[in-house]
C-alpha cells in the first residue's frame, strides 16, 4: 500500500485517498473514466483517451475537471512519483459532491477528479501466448455503452460468470449478435482473411485501441468489415481476438467451449499485436 | 453541514464522511441501497426495506455488512443524533475496498456500509396538492432493475430531461410499455376504477410502497391489475399516480402534455394516500 494517488488537487498516500460519501460517483454512478497504458514510463494514445473523455463529459453535460495539458501533467507526475514503468493510469471524473438528489447539482458544482496507477505487465502476458477462452453471456447493460461511465457492475458480473465457467472473459450478446467483451472490443477473422468487428454506435464502447488497430490493419492491406456478427459466425471463424488499452491485441482460442481455428493464437492476431506494440512504443509520450 | 453520518462503524461529521477511492461503489457502481422514510422520528416499513436489501445482496453475491438488528440500531441512532423528525435514512452497501479489477475481490473482503439522514417534508407536499406532470422517456437502464443498485445515472438523466420539458418527473417506456418512474412505481386508474401497475419482474423495482399500497387497495375493495400499460392507455386513464418511499402516493395530472382525467388529483389516489399514511403512522417503529 505505497502508491501515491491524486484526489482533487492533492497527491496523497493510497490509504488517505478518499472522497466524500456524498460524491455522485459513489451514490449514483454519475461518473466517467479512462485508462491509459504506460510502457517504459510513457503514456500510450494519451490524446485519444482525452478526446474520448471530453466526449463522455459532453454527452452527460458534466464539467471538465481540468484542461488536457493539466491532465497530462498529473498523469506524468503520478507515473514519476510511483516509479511506474509498465502498467496503467486510471482517471475518473464525477459530477462532484452534493446532497443526494436525482436532479443534477447546481451549475458550478466542481467535478471530482481522481487518478491512480496500477503496475501491470502489458507487453508480455501468458494470455497472449496461450490465447483466452470466452464465455457468451446476455448483454444486460444500459443502452449508452459509447459513454464510458463507471456503471460497471454488469461487466463485473459477466467476468465472474465467465470465470465460473472456466473461461477468462465474457463476450456479451444482444438480439442474437455479439456486442463486445466485458472490458474490450470483440473481433473475428473470417476464413478469407477479413477482420470483422461491430460497427460504432450506442451499443459498444468506442475503443481507442480498436480505432488504432483497425487503422493499422487497413494500412497493412487487410480488409476490415465494421458490422455485427453472431455467436455462430464467431465459433466458425478462422481467428478471434479482443482489443483494449491494456490487452492491446489478445487472441481468443475458444468461445463457449468451441475451438476457434486451430485452437491456438492465429497469424493475423499476432501480426496486428506486433504492429500495435511497435506503433505504441514509437508514439507514446 | 451539521449532519452526523455513519461510515463503516463510525458516526462522523458530514465533512469527514469519506470512503476510499478504491471502494467498488465509487469505481464500479458495485453497490446497493435502501431509503427508509421517517415520520415522527419513526421508521416506516423498515422490515420491508431490510428484506429487499437482503434480496439485492443475495442477487449480487454481496456479503451483508451487519444483521437486521444492528442495522435498525444504526438507523435509530442516526435519527436521534440528527434530531430527525420527518425525512429519510439512506443506506448503501458496497462490495468493499480492493485494487480496481472487474473480478470481484477475494472472499472475506468486508463490504462498506454508509448511512445518512435527509430532512424532507413527506406528509405535506405541494406536489400532492397540485399533482405532478410526467414526461415520457425511453427506458435505457440495465435489465435488472429489480436489484436496487446505485447505477442511477440514467434515472438522474431522465429526471433532468423531464425538468427541461417543464415536467416534475419522467416515466420510462420500453417496447411500447411503461416500466416505471425515475425513482418510483407508476400506476393508472381505469374509467371503471381498476388500478393498473406493471407486474413484478426484472423490468421494475419491487417497491416496498407499491406492495403496501396494492395490499391496502385490495382491502379497500378496489380491483388491482398487475400488468404493463402503454403511454396511450395512461393518457386516456381516469387517474394516474406514483408511489415511492418518500412520495408515498402522489397524483399525476399530466403525461406528455396530456391532461389526465380532470387534470386535478383524483379521488382514488387521495383515498389510497390517506390509507397509506394512516397505516404508516400506525406501524412505524
Amino acid at each position: 500500500m505505497s502508491r501515491t494517488v491524486y484526489v482533487n488537487g492533492d497527491f496523497v498516500p493510497e490509504a488517505e485517498a478518499k472522497v466524500s460519501v456524498f460524491d455522485r460517483g459513489f451514490l449514483m454512478a454519475d461518473g466517467v473514466y479512462e485508462v491509459t497504458t504506460v510502457i517504459g514510463g510513457k503514456l500510450v494514445a494519451f490524446a485519444g483517451h482525452m478526446a474520448r473523455l471530453a466526449r463522455s463529459l459532453a454527452e452527460l453535460a458534466m464539467a471538465a475537471p481540468a484542461g488536457e495539458a493539466e491532465l497530462l501533467a498529473i498523469h506524468r507526475r503520478l507515473v514519476e512519483m510511483n516509479g511506474l514503468d509498465e502498467g496503467l493510469v486510471y482517471l475518473q471524473v464525477t459530477r462532484g459532491v452534493a446532497d443526494r438528489d436525482f436532479a443534477f447539482p447546481a451549475a458550478g458544482t466542481p467535478p471530482s477528479l481522481v487518478l491512480f496507477t496500477q503496475k501491470l505487465a502489458v507487453l508480455e502476458r501468458e494470455t497472449v501466448r496461450r490465447g483466452i477462452r470466452i464465455a457468451l453471456v446476455p448483454d444486460l447493460r444500459w443502452s449508452r455503452r459509447d459513454i464510458k461511465t463507471v456503471q460497471l457492475l454488469y461487466p463485473s458480473m459477466a467476468k465472474m460468470e465467465a470465470r465460473a465457467k472456466g473461461c477468462d472473459d465474457a463476450w456479451m450478446v444482444e438480439d442474437g449478435l455479439v456486442t463486445e467483451g466485458s472490458s474490450n472490443n470483440a473481433y473475428i477473422v473470417t476464413h478469407d482473411g477479413r477482420i470483422v468487428t461491430r460497427h460504432l454506435g450506442h451499443a459498444i464502447l468506442h475503443g481507442i485501441t480498436r480505432k488504432a488497430v483497425l487503422g493499422f490493419a487497413v494500412e497493412a492491406g487487410l480488409v476490415v468489415e465494421e458490422r455485427a456478427f453472431s455467436p455462430d459466425e464467431a465459433k466458425a471463424a478462422k481467428e478471434a481476438f479482443i482489443t483494449s488499452a491494456s490487452a492491446f491485441v489478445t487472441p481468443v482460442v475458444e468461445i463457449d467451449g468451441v475451438r476457434i481455428g486451430e485452437g491456438i493464437p492465429g497469424e493475423t492476431v499476432r501480426r496486428l499485436r506486433t504492429i500495435y506494440i511497435a506503433e505504441s512504443l514509437a508514439t507514446a509520450i
